[in-house]
């Protein structure tokens, strides 16, 4: 048996028989690795001694599946976010009868996986909210002007909305590039809090290549933006990393987009991989809406990224897609007040209501707090 | 119906009922761009004239499942691949009903995508090799010294092996430096050329951050690498474009570590979309070794990346996993002359004797194709 502390530990679920789930262990603990049979590997004693995990747990886990627990020495993954990966789920991301249930690293790897910059306290800071969710809205549709979608800010800033973002579908689009978006949203949010005395967080969208996903966050934080929001999966994973673990930068928070369909437990990889990366804030479908996950999923995520950590900071859940104006108080009753509450199509289906909808949303969330404390 | 040549089309497979699929897929159109529904996106008059796709066409496709065609107008992808991405499978990778079968990209993407710098032709020609397919293997385990890996190549190359490649897995560990590699296998391939009068092509793998793979790949560029390999999902695919893009850059070879599980067809994400965003060779589980593709796979995928097309070069398709010595003659039969075998466990296993199990390899080759041409 392994019993190094400084071991990464992967579970992975197995679809094999009892008689052969030994074996398919062993396989995928070298496949993630050595890529070559132990017998291979085996010739080079340094190999042996330093590259080789082990598995260190196999339990059944429902008909024809096992619950395998694989131990690695955290030096195969080079202190790097994209080889971390690799190990986790790089081949055996092509064997369907493999699915990454957890992943548990030791402290030493927090050396260089940066955590959340801000993390749930620093940006409840920035937001000046205490003792309930924030409230955040989409700015959308695509197609808008920087002008409109100015106007939009202006409108959710003065119903009082703590955070407004970018749609993510917001790209560096001829019509609506990103400096003038940027700076026309910032206009709009300042002009608000000189009215009502709160400045809501504008967060813009970045995305594309690695280079302009650069320039335009550097853009925006010279501008003075508070945060960023960014999709990992789109841009590559290892560059939330690198932005996180840069001397300057935003917080960040992480839209879900393109991360589907992977067999990694939800938990794992937005509650833990996208934390430890680096996010701030994660943005994910909350159960019942147009996507599909279930409240069990939705609490463990929300669990992993605001469990205490030795090394990184804890981050906010923000739950979304499809959540209506009415569930406010449903929701703060199963997030806690710990969470950002992002709400779209339910205010803008109001058309030229949208303030007094927004305005509703607001209220919803006073008497909410105020019921949940008395 | 749409009927303009410079929309983008994407096939989904949507699992939905017939009667309720017109409206699913209405909805799957709208997710992927504006993320409202149509009366709200609808009150923008230009954003419905601009930004709107349409469903073009849902064809039954077995129980419970149905075809749909989506034409979305170019625009939306404003020109990067992150965003395209996003159109293609952003949202929707969180939708379980939803698969991505196909996408068609009109001639104008083209003047954004760069599709492979040498591509097969510019490979081939690197190689020196005319009329079969290239023989590659992979450098291994992890864990090996630049000393010892270079010893491998001196074997490989003297055996006469067309490419040498690092394993994915080597990164730039502590004990195997990125550059030191770079410097001794270079070297070793350079020393059994002056032997034998034929110089392999020597493959390093770049991984990690962005900043990271940049800072790789100048260096190998600098020391004379032929080409380079990544890991385009373990990066992140829009880094592959700025790598292709670059004015200054190398031939790159795709691994597809991290790629599989999402729900996308394996022709349309390695065959078209690693192909578009700039790859010149693509490296793929070959049908029953231990990965899981069917042969109707691998063969979709080959055509993809071999496809003639106005804008982008060819793409080599590089069949892998598990393949055997002894298949050499079935491969060069299934695939044709345009690919790259790469095979590594089957060599490994001769131990001391790899010299002469990589001679038994270059001979079979010789054979098959000798026998192809009779």
């Amino acid at each position: 048996m392994h019993q190094d502390a400084a071991s990464l530990r992967v579970t992975y679920l197995v679809h094999a028989a009892p008689e052969a789930v030994a074996a398919r262990a062993e396989a995928l603990m070298l496949e993630q690795t050595v890529e070559l049979p132990r017998a291979a590997a085996g010739r080079h004693p340094w190999v042996a001694a330093h590259m080789l995990g082990c598995v260190e747990e196999i339990q059944p886990a429902g008909a024809g599946v096992h619950r395998v627990t694989i131990a690695q020495p955290l030096a195969v993954a080079a202190g790097d976010p994209a080889q971390l990966l690799s190990v986790l789920l790089g081949n055996a991301s092509l064997q369907p009868d493999v699915f990454l249930a957890d992943v548990e690293l030791p402290e030493a790897a927090f050396d260089w996986l940066p955590g959340p910059r801000a993390g749930l306290a620093g940006l409840r800071a920035l937001a000046g909210v205490t003792g309930r969710p924030l409230l955040a809205t989409a700015l959308k549709p695509m197609g808008l002007r920087p002008a409109q979608l100015a106007g939009l800010c202006d409108t959710f800033a003065r119903a009082g909305l703590d955070l407004i973002k970018d749609d993510h579908g917001l790209a560096d689009h001829p019509f609506c590039p990103f400096e003038a978006r940027v700076e026309a949203c910032l206009a709009a949010v300042d002009a608000a809090a000189r009215e009502t005395g709160r400045r809501a967080l504008y967060v813009p969208n970045v995305t594309g290549t690695p280079e302009r996903v650069h320039r335009q966050l550097e853009f925006a934080r010279r501008a003075g933006v508070p945060a960023a929001m960014l999709s990992p999966m789109l841009v590559g994973l290892p560059l939330l990393h690198e932005l996180a673990a840069s001397a300057e930068g935003l917080p960040l928070v992480a839209h879900p987009a393109f991360a589907g369909g992977l067999r990694v437990a939800e938990a794992a990889l937005f509650g833990k991989l996208f934390r430890w990366y680096g996010a701030d804030a994660v943005i994910f479908p909350h159960a019942g809406g147009r996507f599909s996950y279930s409240e069990e999923t939705c609490r463990a995520l929300a669990d992993a990224l605001r469990a205490p950590h030795p090394r990184a900071r804890q981050a906010f859940p923000a739950p979304a897609g499809g959540i209506r104006v009415e569930q406010v108080a449903e929701l703060v009753d199963f997030y806690g007040p710990d969470c950002i509450l992002l709400i779209g199509g339910s205010l803008y289906e109001a058309g030229d209501a949208l303030f007094a909808r927004t305005r509703e949303l607001v209220e919803r969330m006073s008497r909410a707090v105020a019921e949940a404390v008395r």
